[in-house]
């Protein structure tokens, strides 16, 4: 059921990503962003936090690729990330899109939609209630927290991501990845990590680091998700405290190595 | 002396609070947004963080308390909150205030004395410098540090919960709880608490947790400070060490089931 | 090769610290923000972090020391550092900056330059790279990241205090501390240190705190230093995941005493 070759390609890319320590220019929410630095850290790769508009298009020049998550928004900081979009579109850097919320509020719906609309973004990774709400359909977000469940979104998801011409993840109990031709599923994860904040978003800056060092966004968000719900599964192992789980989660990102990830991935390739 | 009806009630609280898991909008401090988030998402709520003017009225129509922190405070958040906590009023959506550092800066004592006075809040929880900061007797803050003792404070919290209409929580080694007329004390909780940045704040988004499940304020806080307290008392009996601590005390957060409440909690009916 | 004397100042620092308790104000990042805290109170200081114009100069006013750390600067940040830093200089308050990122962007190179022109600023703690994007010379910085060694940074180091007529620390794997004239090297840390986000910030704050109770910039950096790095060995000694390392730092920030300090302490006096 599972696929060798991705498998192997996430092996490659943790490998990869290791050697080259790209870094990683995050705009980001103020909640996490102690946190996904420090997931970032343990993958491999180098963080950098910034979002002022005076410098957003430097730093990103720099970068391997961009994190955007709106988490904590505000409309300056939308502008600071579609200026750093840009930038980054004109300079072949790859862009993934957390888009936090979308479909509690307006700011964040119309945010998140203007954002996919103004860049041409890689991947966007939500839940299935941010992922709906970025369709024309009526839908909710209870806060942060999704309605519904990936299944329900599968077939919108399809249809979307060829609209918007990006790939979209939805992450839930199975993660379901397609960019409208290709779909994969990934089989990894645990439900743990529901009970620490930020794991969303953490799954993402993870995807910003494999698209620095994959091309292809099917397969580095596939691969990716394979390796996080793989370290959300070591982390389990060790602890069902979500405080020493949190914790435990850094650990397990920094200790898998390639052998494990290629013999834990559990990617499915659907079509 | 430790009142068994509060004890059940608090088990009960922690019961409703878990089955119904209530969205709690906070409006709080880039110091403690991580924490309190996973503290609140350990007890079995669901936080969110949003202060932009643009969305937080339609952010706290989803809520079941609002949590106003003015921790790291600008003019413009002060705005937001009074946005928020208007609209919270008009839905009659419960408020917990946190006048983080009142009595230090004239900032913050103004803050805190115009949300204080310009919304209806059901519960503002402080140490006894900031409590007694807002009374209009002189008084001075060490940064977020207490001057005062609890004790020294009890009287003019009463006669100032009165006056301010708000139930009055003071935190400290014996916590105490009025509303003017009612007085409870909380004998729960443990000196390591004060080694780890945002105990309080923490202590802020429980009471606030707990008022979405329980509308009497004095009942919901001293259940809340209980339940918290206990969690102080179960994660110091693992470590004396404050980084492991930080920890322990989320961990004990989401491990203390209701039957482990109801024996431990210390609540004292004054009158 | 290692000092007695500044030993047993290591040893004192702490000591006076832990009895004295300073309020440390910062002005600092959103990413570092709780570590940090944290950090300063299992140091035994006390941490505020207040950022709005309307408040700095009266914070700073109770404070020991103010820390000023451009990590996720905007212009208006900026603005507030200038006022809280003229404030410290009028109260002979000391100051300590990180100049997180300068060399990466104009906004940073710049903003720190300017903090360091319009200020009288005791001491400057940056990597290599951040530490000579101050001087006159071209250098990069890898978004927080060094490109330089120590090693090539230290005779620039040396000229350029002199001419900011500042104390310039430069850590790394040995870390070189001179005001231009006295050189010392503190051969204590681990490379685990780097894994962690935010440990060179956390480096900076403590070289507040233990300026905050010793006048003598070059001696107090040393000192903080040593410190620091001993309690990032001991955490070593424990672990090397870097999850649970962040939190072993914590500990042992805490749990180092005077007589362990006095004992670890590599201070090297070059001249």
């Amino acid at each position: 059921m599972f696929d060798k070759t991705l498998a192997q390609k996430a092996a490659d890319n943790l490998r990869t990503l290791r050697e080259k320590k790209p870094l990683i220019h995050n705009i980001t929410n103020y909640v996490v962003m102690n946190y996904t630095a420090n997931a970032l850290l343990s993958c491999g790769a180098s963080p950098v936090m910034a979002h002022a508009a005076e410098e957003v298009e430097e730093m990103v020049s720099l970068a391997g690729a961009l994190v955007l998550n709106i988490g904590t928004l505000t409309p300056q900081w939308i502008e600071a990330m579609l200026r750093a979009g840009k930038k980054a579109n004109a300079l072949k850097v790859p862009i993934v899109l957390d888009p936090v919320g979308s479909g509690a509020t307006r700011l964040r719906t119309e945010s998140a939609k203007r954002l996919t609309r103004e860049l041409s973004i890689e991947v966007v990774r939500g839940n299935a209630s941010e992922i709906l709400s970025l369709a024309k359909k009526e839908t909710r977000t209870k806060g942060v927290d999704s309605l519904h469940s990936v299944e329900e979104a599968e077939d919108t998801a399809i249809v979307l991501a060829k609209e918007l011409k990006t790939t979209l993840a939805i992450t839930g109990k199975v993660d379901l990845i397609t960019d409208g031709k290709s779909i994969c599923k990934v089989h990894n994860g645990h439900e743990m990590m529901g009970r620490v904040t930020g794991t969303g978003c953490t799954a993402t800056v993870i995807i910003g680091a494999f698209l620095a060092v994959d091309p292809d966004p099917v397969e580095a968000t596939a691969t990716a998700l394979a390796y996080f719900g793989l370290a959300g599964e070591k982390a389990a192992s060790q602890t069902k405290s979500p405080g020493t789980y949190q914790i435990a989660l850094l650990d397990a990102l920094f200790s898998i190595d390639e052998k494990e990830l290629l013999a834990g991935a559990k990617i499915e390739v659907v079509r």
